[in-house]
């Protein structure tokens, strides 16, 4: 019955998002539609990755899920590169990243300690995961620093950020296989091992070809609903008086990422917190790593080339958020309070880009 | 004996700055003897409060004690709000979170490691208190780095002010509730169980009614002398060629936390290292979360709004001090070399504060 | 055989330097023989400054140890101090800091690791050492802080430098008195004992006054080499067209540092890995809080004063250095992603310098 209903508003959404944007509904009205649209499409991308996934075996699967794990967020990034809306693809991914590490991550934790006293994860991969961020911001940060304080041609700007989107891709490709290959236990020996086989626990509901079909239908789907989407931006962000920055890291960012938070809460009412951190710090981590390194190439793929430097607050608010998210997960220990303090520091960042 | 001699200074001080105050004394002469008035009458007011906190029974008594234990320095800075010395407040609030953060615990570390070689506490709480201190440098850098990079209208500056402020201090209540009630034995479980009783171990020398007169008697002198202080300030700082940052920062801040100096040195000599490292981060901390915000609100309601935007040296030398309290209590084990490292960094604030 | 090679080769690439330096050689071939001269003769006098400290007695002998480990880089930086080459002595300096907690921790971990799965070592010891390169980083920082937000008299300028120098000296052999006197059992006391005594594990192959007489002879041979390699840079440098900053930072710190690398990462492989990492964490250490300091102190005695204010790439690249060797290096295990993270800054560090 839940399944019915879920594919049923999935098709009415993705109908009524398509009717409004070649009826030329009112901006508003077509920009609410295909965002609800965008959070059921997103969700069905997600099932489908899952199942193909799968079936591909643990390693390959893995792997799938990690790099397409994010790919709502990637194909709406797409669609904004090819209008040159640069500073709202850079909004879209710092808000990804902070509304993981402090809405998701906070939010967690707040409600799995409110019904939980204390919960606990494997403090060895909290490690490992604030180092990854660490290396993260300094990636964003060094180019920042360094075009802002010294002049370079437009042509060693454009290498420089090909080069940090390099040894980023390479150094996350290479985190997969540390985490799933070589130190695959490592990471997995102090955790609940009911944990370790959640995203496995049920059997895919379907057949391995019915994946890869549902993969390719969700992937158009949300590619068709992501430019609805796009295309209605402009004249809502104009119509409410906001700026870009703030739709890109607040409005664009929490409906992409959507999916990630209801399953994230669900984990951690469950007392499986070590997954649902994984959820948000992963999914942090995906986006820094390498969904954004990822779009810098095909910037210049697409002949619309973007620079990774980011702007002083965007820098600012992903510095921040890793260092409290890095403070708080680094004891493995959570407690509703911590949940509470990553949610204060969420809504300071949310009024202040706000007001900009 | 001992007891009534302080009673007696106490009286003595507070005559002698009344006279010199309104005989109009040399400055100087006033400024010295009011800063000492300031440190008797301080000690006085932080003994009465905890003397109505015993009768006021255990959850009141421990929410009197978080709330009024800086009561002295929210005061003088009212005061100095007053006459719309908005530098000097920022300045004694900066003055008070280093002074705490390096000097207080610096102090403690380094007397109480040369008596025992290494000192143990709750690891925990140093973990839940490093978190702490993190949002309260984000509170604090998030708008001065907004605001420094973007214009904003008067009416918005004040808006984002009295927001952050807002959110500290719903998680300063909040924090009350989570320390004292939520998880009260989670935060104490590995401590010493005669540290914890420390603060009640002696009864009051007074009676409830005694204690609340007394209180409010502190109450009222600690106004006095603040203002006769605050007064005696600018030609003091003028005749010196001192800026006023600097006094503000180590003149008035060491004269306003002389009390729990002392206490927390006392403590870490008797091995109470725990209750030592409480009295210098809670007091810290309580200035961040509470006492800045708290002005904030305060300096709207008389009159001489003043925003939350501390100058670039302030919020360097306030994060500096996180940082590094941060690293040395994070492991819950202390040395007289860890002592000796906050006071280093508090020499190097101090006399690039001088110069400025 | 292997010790005579070395010996051979040293006295050769000495005399042929020389040659190429009163022949008046082309610059690039006198930069590159004086370079390799350079590493010969640093390897020679750490082995003499070594064999000094064996029959020095354990303390002292530790102190020669920790002093003189860096006096290949001290002898450079004075030669260029001379040459009032301020710009490179702070560059050279930077990339001795970085060059050690990046590239040779980094090699040493990522080698480590490949051979032994997960490496373990003494978890106090990172913990003191990382707060120890939080206060190096202050120390750098606050002046700079101040100097570029208020304009301060020259003569302001150096007190602040010679006072903050001060204080990092004072600071440096208290930590040694620490480290090396009271408290020398609780920093080893987790670690492997043979892991101790490997710096005397061989009996040294001169007799006390022979390696008297060697360490004067290698410190004037360093001397030399070192004034050939800076007379050479400046041609080499325009040459290229490379930056002194990109000269300074990675081609003369590694060059400087190339003894540390090697021996590092042999003691990794050799599942040493807490001497590996003292040998990279402890070298920046002594740079940052002893050799800087002191070359600020010099610069005055020699009549040429150099502050201690460096440039805002320099600070950002210290920084974010300290921040991921001190994340990684906290938990006391480490693994080859680790190193990998590591190489990653380092990489991203070279190529943004490379730029500039």
């Amino acid at each position: 019955m839940k399944k019915y209903l879920s594919s049923v508003l999935l098709i009415l959404f993705f109908v009524l998002s398509a009717i409004g944007h070649y009826a030329h509904w009112s901006p508003t009205v077509e920009f609410i539609i295909s965002a609800v649209a965008v959070i059921f499409v997103a969700g069905f991308l997600g099932k489908a990755t899952e199942s193909v996934a799968h079936y591909a075996g643990q390693r390959l699967g893995g792997f799938l899920n990690a790099t397409f794990g994010n790919a709502a967020e990637l194909i709406i990034a797409v669609m904004l590169l090819r209008e040159a809306k640069f500073d709202m693809v850079k909004a879209s991914i710092t808000g990804s990243i902070i509304g993981n590490l402090l809405l998701v991550l906070g939010l967690s934790l707040f409600a799995g300690g409110l019904k939980h006293k204390i919960q606990k994860y494997n403090v060895t991969l909290a490690g490992m995961n604030g180092s990854l961020m660490i290396v993260a911001i300094i990636a964003l940060f060094v180019p920042a620093i360094f075009l802002n304080t010294h002049v370079l041609h437009e042509e060693d700007r454009n290498t420089l950020s090909l080069v940090v989107a390099g040894v980023l891709i390479v150094a996350y490709l290479l985190w997969l296989v540390f985490s799933m290959i070589t130190h695959k236990n490592y990471l997995a020996d102090v955790t609940d091992r009911t944990e370790q086989q959640l995203p496995h626990e049920h059997e895919p509901a379907w057949s391995k070809k019915m994946s890869i079909l549902l993969l390719v239908v969700a992937t158009v789907m949300v590619a068709f609903v992501s430019e609805w989407l796009v295309h209605s931006l402009d004249t809502f962000t104009t119509k409410f008086g906001l700026s870009e920055i703030f739709v890109g890291a607040f409005v664009v960012a929490i409906v992409g990422n959507a999916a990630e938070h209801s399953a994230a809460i669900m984990l951690a009412l469950k007392n499986k917190i070590g997954a649902a951190v994984e959820i948000a710090v992963g999914s942090s981590l995906q986006i820094a790593l390498f969904v954004a390194p990822v779009l810098i190439f095909v910037s210049h793929l697409i002949g619309k080339p973007m620079d990774i430097v980011f702007t002083v607050i965007e820098l600012a608010a992903i510095g921040v958020s890793v260092f409290i998210a890095k403070s708080i997960t680094q004891d493995g220990k959570t407690n509703w309070y911590e949940g509470l303090l990553l949610i204060a520091v969420y809504c300071i960042l949310g009024f202040s880009f706000y007001l900009v």
